[in-house]
């Protein structure tokens, strides 16, 4: 079957810091225009980074989305610098966020956030094997975190009730919960 | 440690179809000012629909965002007739994706896709004793896609090699590995 839809204008919408928002007019299989309305995003990196205890690093930050803090595995944007390997950052934003290196960095998976609207493209990452950042890299302005640990049991169960509620943080527990169950 | 931002201004940038866009003038908790661009969208199901097989199905449609076809869990937003149960969205979507109704539906999880500059948040259910449904509801317009059932060793490769890049879809297949690990 025929999918593939042309893109027949684009109209800028904004031009921001983090996102550019763009809306398309395009044409479908069967000859029909309609609109897409698309979110910009340079993409980011995730970590599931899990101690020698075998705990998996969440961090609590504040979300100006929802209005309210979330835990989450430590995250990033990509910038310039991270254009030949994301690695680049996922080994920055653990530093950036948890003051930890990862001697043992594994890429799990790459992925869209939510491609029905936004080309965000996040890679996944597992490090173990952590020890102390040498020399600390300053925080973004406003990242405000704190930082704990927790049992895949712990984990389950926070996801059960709700407070992990981040899509990546989810994903990250479910493959931890794998892992604990094929050993 | 208080994380929290106080919005200080709100700017109204888009007011969109599907998503509307807004600029907030944050106060941080350092008395710092800071801007943060927020995508509001009205909210999304997921659906890990696994037939009697033992296979989960997938739909391949066209997505703008990225200007190719991704193959994808069933999926779809959710409209003001879900306000109340979200497993009406799911159960609609299966029909209008897959034709198929379940007689089966359970809630796995919830989270936010991207919660680093969007509100959007998805519900993801498990549904299983699929049957043909009695009556197919209309598709969306340029609602164009392919199904097909795969294995949970067919879907392993498909995460590892990038056939798989929807991070809805990474998540099913990792619950699905460890719902296969469990038996």
């Amino acid at each position: 079957m025929n999918l593939e839809e042309k893109v027949v204008a684009h109209d800028a919408i904004y031009d921001g810091a983090i996102i550019n928002v763009e809306r398309q007019t395009v044409e479908l299989p069967n000859g029909k225009k309609a609109y897409r309305e698309i979110v910009h995003h340079s993409g980011a990196v995730a970590v599931m980074a899990i101690t020698d205890e075998n705990k998996m690093i969440l961090v609590r930050q504040w979300r100006s989305p929802i209005g309210r803090s979330t835990l989450e595995i430590p995250a990033g944007k990509l910038d310039q610098r991270d254009d030949a390997d994301p690695k680049h950052a996922a080994i920055r934003e653990l530093n950036e966020e948890i003051r930890l290196h990862p001697n043992h960095l594994e890429r799990l998976a790459g992925f869209y956030s939510s491609v029905g609207f936004s080309d965000e493209y996040m890679t996944l990452y597992l490090a173990t094997d952590l020890q102390p950042v040498q020399s600390e890299l300053p925080r973004d302005q406003g990242e405000n975190l704190t930082i704990k640990a927790y049992s895949v049991d712990e984990l389950r169960t926070m996801v059960d009730n709700g407070e992990i509620e981040d899509a990546k943080t989810v994903m990250a527990v479910w493959r931890f919960e794998m892992m604990a169950l094929k050993k």
